[in-house]
């Protein structure tokens, strides 16, 4: 897992932080899925990812309406709703625009 | 570490996402005063952080100049500087609006 490389603002970011309930309960093989499927979206331009205590998955997208298909997606409405069943006690999604940014070394 | 409470959107974020260097090299000393400092700032509204690989940490504040004020606090530029020297061998910041939200057993 590398820092993303994104490209001049403004583009849109989607950040997903949740706290997981024990065991796996199928959620590695949909996360290995979901990536493979993310990748390809329209739109989609990296992610960066951690997990302690909680999960932070930051996306981020060249506009909103990558946005909004990537949440239509069949795939990713089907993980949403096993992750509100069995993977997370809680989670919240911000949907944000990206005004500016800079960096050290990633250049 | 919990999943932050926000109000409803607008407000801004601020996402970090770095890599470390190898040791503590007064890391954790800085962590510990900024996390202090940071929670009485005019607008700061909450963060939520993660690292594995990767660390990301993601704050929010009402609005863009409480973001601005934050940047150019004393101990937080100190803290910049340092990272810079001893702490990352790469960073990324990102400053976005935040537009919309919705969570899952937040409430």
């Amino acid at each position: 897992m590398m820092i993303a490389k994104t490209p001049e603002p403004p583009y849109y970011t989607v950040i997903f932080t949740s706290l997981r309930t024990t065991g796996d309960n199928g959620y590695s093989k949909m996360a290995d899925a979901l990536e493979k499927s993310v990748i390809n979206q329209p739109g989609f331009l990296g992610y960066e990812s951690a997990r302690d205590v909680l999960g932070i998955t930051v996306s981020y997208w060249s506009d909103e309406e990558s946005v909004r298909n990537w949440k239509e997606n069949i795939l990713h409405t089907k993980a949403r709703n096993l992750g509100r069943e069995k993977w997370y006690s809680e989670f919240k999604v911000r949907v944000a625009k990206v005004e500016r940014d800079y960096g050290f070394g990633t250049e």
